[in-house]
């Protein structure tokens, strides 16, 4: 078992991390994922701001769909913690349970239609070269 | 090379699917992916169905996010064709390069964090457990 | 480019699997695969000797069931180079049109319930925990 | 946890689909896949559908090589829940441990030279471009 | 739950095996892993054969090096087993808590990296075309 | 084809970008990855400071060693612009033909042991749970 580390253990750095997450989110709660992360302060920085970035800053694409994409991501890779995190987070968001079924029948189809365009060695057609 | 199916060459069967794709994209074309599948008639005629009733038909989820999601997949899967032809579909519905560059970010992240998720092998929080 | 490595090129290590290659095969043709794995003679000698054992050795999986499982893997991992020879050896083995169209479908939906399952974490049955 | 829906709180559409399960596959038991699947109405008739098409149509290949395939791509994917049922299905089926055992040595085996064709980047051979 | 065959239980065949990875490895500990591969004696032969010619046999990469790869590859395919059993060797032969952090922001990255590849269809420059 | 992004044609977000890599990689080439993610220079920035800190700053792992590591997932995910680039970067560093068939046959052994683990289910030893 990874050792999870506590506010109260840790370093100023990671401490410093564990501030941000709480003030960007709004919450008190640091999940597990940065408990884990704080083994190593560069790579828990880092992840975070990468995250930060890519999941909270303005952009065009809205805040759940975000969400959305990281569930069929997560999904198709089989990863049961970033399945649990993010599902929670597009509930918290909004996400329905006709939507997550929605999400799940088109994540479902991509990964079957991505083996058949594998399997037949399907030549992509001129006007999808732009 | 898999052979292509024509409209000329194909049996009522396959036209029949053929033309419910043209109807329902309202276009002529036809692309390569079901010329393929028409080598297997009951798998063009399911998949499309699933396809149709997936990425067409009314729901919560809007018909460029789904492409975005099918996007997020087919890139996380490593298919060349499915990258092509549902880049193709989502610039159509309206997805700019903007919006592209922050789903491949988002896409990135995701398959990066999947990653240090199952490396610490960390317990799924309890709350996370619904 | 890898540096495919012909028999009259080949260290007497390396002509050795050659030849055990073009015996229990019964075909003077040596394709790419073993070529490339060549520059690395004992990774050529241990591999040939695994899917000797695996694909050509007796036991109760027939086989042209052997060629169709490898072509599901790799079908699933979208490797071209052994999706192709592997469809050329079950060809060779009496795979039909017909056969590797159920082959697709089995395949493509397999991987599409596989991240249904993954999605809905859905917890395996007591009975099936024999 | 995904609440697994029992019969008695099915709606009518869901119940359509468990007695057609129960018809085709000539068991009571409903396993949690579909009760998980229930959730979402048309993803649990469409998957249905799918396999029955898939895997209990008639066809070339015979009803005991369709798991052995569908655990293959299990097993590549990690689905644990996959493995399992289908590896009860294929016991169900007839599938001796020896059986088992050289289904995982080939997976295995297809799995290992996937990646060494990735590796060493190896063109397709000429002759299997049909 | 797979059947696990103690050395009491074992046929003369898997007791080799056993000698030699105890042999080999130094300890009276026979892991799990080749407990289960000796349900079927000539996956569990083979299988031992390769890994004692790849990671214990004299060659140009370091045997902790060959733990952190293999690591690596375990990681990004999301293999529990094999994570927790590669961890514990590397750290037997010498991973600190600083190099596994390293190792799993090279690998996250690296996944992440990969699929922007995929996704942008980057063109592989010429000059790495050797 | 995503459009290659040349420094003449590049903002001054980029051309720091640009310059940075070039001052930190001490050549003037920059190869098409960076000028592919130069389309969304926030992803262009973030993936490049990303890498410059994982695989250029001090650390306990090799440079070499990381090189070898970022093949063995690339290999692994069947990323060709990626096994291409950093088996380019390895040679660089010292990377012999022996080297690169030693990691081959690592990484292909891994995939192969990672997906019997999967198919016997093997319960992880109580001593891998530190």
């Amino acid at each position: 078992m990874t050792n999870l580390i506590e506010y109260e253990d840790a370093s100023d750095e990671v401490r410093a991390v564990y501030d941000d997450i709480r003030t960007t989110r709004q919450t008190e709660y640091i999940n597990n994922f940065w408990k884990a992360l704080a083994n190593h302060p560069p790579t828990l920085r880092r992840t975070w701001e990468t995250l930060k970035e890519v999941m909270a800053s303005p952009g065009e694409i809205d805040p759940l769909v975000r969400e959305l994409i990281y569930i069929a991501v997560s999904v198709t890779n089989g990863c049961e913690y970033c399945i649990s995190s993010h599902t929670a987070a597009a509930r918290a968001k909004g996400m329905s349970d006709q939507a997550f079924g929605e999400l799940m029948a088109i994540t479902g189809a991509a990964n079957m239609t991505n083996r058949l365009a594998n399997g037949y060695q399907i030549p992509v057609d001129e006007q999808f070269k732009r």
